[in-house]
């Protein structure tokens, strides 16, 4: 997880409406498939050429074309120039560095959302630019990698009783931006849990690596806020949009996709302050542990220091010493060896030390 | 108390308007109690079923339906077929998870809410999601629990001379509103009471576990600055509604409203606050009893080191050491050992150290 | 001072516009006085009761109404019949834990302010609910104890020459919020000498209770921040409001008072950082007394140790030891002993030990 | 400098728009000069009585008057009813304590601003406040001390040929305000200075002052920010201000003001931030070199304490010692400490601690 | 890099407007450059007079002339004078400590921005002020340095067969902006790498100059935020404005620049979080190594001391001490040394000390 990309770097001076394709090829080759329905009826083809793809009727149907994986220019060109999408939109489903955002072309709507997930051993971010872009009777979906990332929205649609079939491409949109958003919140239940076995972690035992545990949460937070933050504005927008493509009967589930992103930003931000504080209490903690290892150092050394002086005077071998020549001389100093540790340590008892 | 709820996840793919119960059963089986009345009359029915509930003569009084328990998706589902509810209010009835707002249907109007209580140990909140629809002539609230939360407010409907009778289904929903944002305020009276104690507990003797008390009270002043937050722009929202169902004479209590909900808010932000400092200075007195030990240690070490030094030099086994045959040698020792250790004592007084 | 009050709690459940007095009475019974004025006349009457104060001619005059202590609800009661004040003011009259506010009845204006003072001893602050109300022709002013705050207005009004009693009830009131928000400059400036005072310590001598009072400073100006906060956007509301009841003449006077709310947050504003960053201050202070401590301990053990090691040397006992029957075998140790403290006391010194 | 003052205190109590000077006198008694300038000519009349400043006639020329020093209320009031000033403006001229303000009084415009400097040993903000009133044809000029904080526009007023003698008093008001925000960035550069030096000792040598002087540069930035903080505000409200005495070829000058304040404004912020990072730099610093400290005596110790122990044990007086009658038993001794040394030092030399 | 700049400090007291440059010269005198376009043609003529410049027709052609180097105030004079451009104008372009900003002249559009970079090694930011004015058929572009920061523009201009050609002055202002801004991407991938290493170096390994690394990574990023923060709101500006320079055509362009502005701002936004988090965790990396150094000192001392004083004790010179003549004392004192030590790194052990 790269916080910091320079990908867009290499377009300094080239002209904007470049397509110029920023990003790592996540799949061999794009796969294009092509779901066309109307209430009556449903027909799917998966993996067919950009060619064949274009050449479908454009009757009265929604066509609802997928693109996995937009390294490939050409396919993008292809597709743009079909259905006759402005160059600066190309431009940005290529560039997969995008931040999420909506924008008005009065015959299209262009949308830019990230699907966030987390890899199986929970130490990175797997990123994946959406882009989706559709008119009155179109919808063209756009992702980097191969993984379907709309099984979901198919299955539902696949329900020929249901009411999806007979609403338009601003409902179809709808739904793929509703269960992206819904995935933020599986990973924010990763995330929490992830949280919490640190915050046990930190209570009880520190090992070596707790320290750069946190910071790594805390850049995850910093990035899935970075990520999650425009998608509040983008959908608020959508909601004062005026484009006669999104119908009211829409609009009321895009409230309910406000709400969503709401939730789950302040997720986020609680996350956020809870890691910062996890820092200062593990610092504490380690502070606390000094503590701990200098009451016995200094309960140790409080205690025998005095002591050694005590053997070192009788060590000393001066020709005249009273003491030495003492018949109880030497339980004498024993006497006076455990009085001396016995004080200590009811002192140190005192002062709760141990 | 979970931070972070992976309950929603599961609905990731479904299309919205799915009733899917989100949350544990929090009671065995959800109990449906009517109230009726208007200025006349008031009757009242308890824990009847669902089909003797929708058989009730929708006459001009205003009927409150209380559903305790909201894991029978098929209750919810039967009141929503009899009073016309929208199936994105009904899903988000399930859904236990839900931000607190307000929502305007026209023909009625949706309310989330949460009742938040201290579990009697004081150590974890009690939340529960109480949600409100209501129209010109019905009111249905849905809790999770089989506890009911809006005893008070039936006492006051049983008084025949209140002015409440005579009101309309939006009163009573302001009242239900009222109810819950005043246990905020009992809430608050509690939490600030735990930040008291803690507070005593930093200044003078610290436990062990004191630092995961105040970890604990900050996570609990986020989650609760996360779940009131809401409310405030939702009694802000309902102000600025242009729906006929509030009428004039109940908007001036809505006010009233908006600023308890401000008034908890602003007691939670000075908490959290408070607790920040409250780990600083947990950091300042862990680190001032580093001080005290070292002290300690330096005193002890500073004042025998030196001593034991002079009673080593003395115990060599040198064969010319003059000192060794002087008479008063091993007295002359003594005198030098108490004239450093006085010096050193005086010096540490002037410094303060103990 | 108790930070977080738990007696609007007993308010749980009991219908909005019920009169329940909340918070602790000040004085023993309320003190009712009336003051009536206008351009040529003013007759003041102290301690009347609320049946003579109801009583009063109700001509073109202003009558101003003070009512010291508030926990007697039958006081309220009667006044509040007496000039048809809606309920939910009498309500917050009497609910001592207000948020200050400004509220627009059409026929009056309800105003609730907090008197803020510094107990002699500067420990605690002393918070007084204000609460105003006002029509076309009277005023009342409610307290909660029993010394009268607005002597100073009194005193003004006494002067016949002045144009305040040819003004109407608008400027008496704006003359009550301005005596309050003076208080304020008068508090704060007690609060910056405490500061100042608590700068001086950290930064030359820490004594045991510092840090308590360093937390008592922050959070004092918390709860500043909290009641003050309000007050400005109350101003601001005032400057707004479109009742007929201020006039012109007075606005001008509003945005003078608005003024000085700022200016008043803007000091708390610095107050709060200022403690904050001497928090920071204090424990970089504490770790440069541990650095103190350390390097005393350091230079007195860095140097004995070797030294006793090489007395302990020679204090063995082995048959052969050829250093032992050298004639300048002790004075060749004290030599050496002379030159390694002498190294070493070079050493510190060159790293500025001491 | 003293952040907090307690001046405005004494006037608690007092009508609005009373004089009463607040603020200690910078200046014996104040000077009052004239200038008075139109396109053809311009005539300076130096420290004149307050009288005669009143007599001059009317024409239609500007009238700069300048006052320097305002703790002469006589002057103020007699300039105020000359020129029929609004009481509420001549006392905010008096109370020195005055946040920056524009004021729009229809027939003329009040402006409060703080000249600012910092005193040549740079320990101390110089802060003094200006106040300027101007009508269509005067403008009236306040300002603490005797120093002429305005020669320069003078200067400028002295050039026959410059374009400034063409305009209005807008104009002039302008060029003073400009005068006093080019001081800013003056003050800027001083203090910027200020913090690289403190930087350099932070990071290199810290003496025993740094903590008080890092302490009194955050002092001092949000003093400065409290100050120029509301002038941002100001310059913005004075663009939208629609007073015709503001004319459309003044307003495009106010523009670069606006820029020069925020610009001020975003240095504040980045030397308030520097400040706090230095402060936590200052911390690591120190918990540094007590690191450096401990190092040095961690290897003493663990060194000699061991060496210590065999001298101890063959210092012992047993009878039967095998190891003190062999010939080489000495020898092997120091054998023992070289190699047990060596080890350790070895193992500190891997572990980087020297 | 100097944070605070003096320079402008210098123009305190002289007129606005007056031409004085600020700042150090950064090429040995100006080189202009022109540039003439339409549709058909295009006329580079580099490294020209000013005379020259000035002489070329007017015709209907795009003109761009580029100034390298600004401290000649005559040539920017000349221009200034030549293409009619406000005082205010020529003033802004001399004083290159200007924040980014865009005014609206009517007749022509100012435009201030910052050409970012870093040094080759890293250490250092390069800032370097572009001034742009146009108007509807001239466009001057002003620069510090020697170096042609628009290569890339006049490549495209270069390719005949470019929409760029046809397209107006306001196109080639958004081309020159675009390139600015797509510089702040590529700095910020270097920045980001910069944090990426220090991250290393705190997670490991801390050298000498680890801190003040981490605060001057705290310093640049709190001066590109300084930068570019303006940069939002300025083009945002010109997406409001309304002045008819700004093609319908352009406009959609512009989002896109707004857009990229934003995604900067964000990531100097983390930026500025993780340094302060990683200063936090510098801390904590030393607490940590200084535990370390405690518990081998902790560990080395405390079981040393008590061994020593076992050897003192019998070291002891007293006549009558029945161990000495044991026969098995000695080794009986071993045996006892072994069993304590033993015990001590039992409990150790079992503490996790190493």
């Amino acid at each position: 997880m790269r916080t910091f990309s320079t990908k867009q770097a290499n377009k300094v001076g080239l002209p904007p409406g470049t397509l110029l394709y920023v990003g790592a090829p996540k799949t061999e080759r794009p796969i294009i498939s092509v779901t066309r329905y109307n209430g009556d009826i449903m027909e799917e083809r998966e993996d067919i050429g950009v060619e064949s793809c274009c050449e479908l009727p454009g009757e009265a149907a929604v066509t609802w074309v997928r693109v996995q994986g937009v390294h490939d220019m050409a396919v993008v060109e292809a597709l743009g120039r079909h259905y006759g999408v402005h160059p600066l939109i190309l431009e940005d489903i290529l560039n997969t560095e995008q931040r999420p955002k909506i924008e008005d072309y009065e015959d299209c709507v262009f949308i830019v959302l990230k699907s966030l997930g987390m890899e199986p051993d929970g130490d990175k971010l797997v990123i994946e630019q959406v882009s989706i872009v559709f008119g009155s009777n179109y919808l063209i979906s756009f992702q980097e990698s191969g993984e379907d990332l709309f099984r979901g929205v198919r299955r539902r649609l696949g329900n020929p009783k249901g009411r999806f079939r007979r609403l338009g491409t601003d409902y179809l949109a709808y739904a793929l931006m509703d269960l992206l958003v819904d995935q933020y919140f599986h990973l924010m239940g990763v995330f929490g849990r992830q949280i919490e076995e640190l915050e046990e972690e930190v209570m009880s035992e520190i090992a070596q690596d707790t320290l750069s545990k946190i910071y790594g949460l805390k850049r995850k937070s910093l990035i899935l806020h970075k990520l999650i933050w425009p998608v509040r504005d983008m959908v608020s927008e959508v909601q004062r949009m005026e484009n006669e493509l999104f119908q009211d009967s829409t609009r009321v589930y895009l409230r309910d996709l406000y709400d969503h992103a709401v939730h789950t930003l302040e997720t986020i931000e609680v996350s956020r302050e809870l890691i910062s504080e996890l820092l200062s209490v593990y610092l504490s903690a380690a502070s606390n542990r000094l503590n701990e290892v200098m009451k016995v150092l200094t309960i140790i050394a409080t205690i025998f220091i005095p002591l050694s002086f005590i053997a070192g005077i009788y060590g000393m071998n001066f020709k005249y010493m009273p003491e030495l020549d003492w018949k109880w001389g030497y339980f004498g100093v024993w006497t006076l060896i455990v009085a001396i540790s016995g004080t200590m340590l009811y002192f140190f008892k005192k002062r709760r030390w141990f």
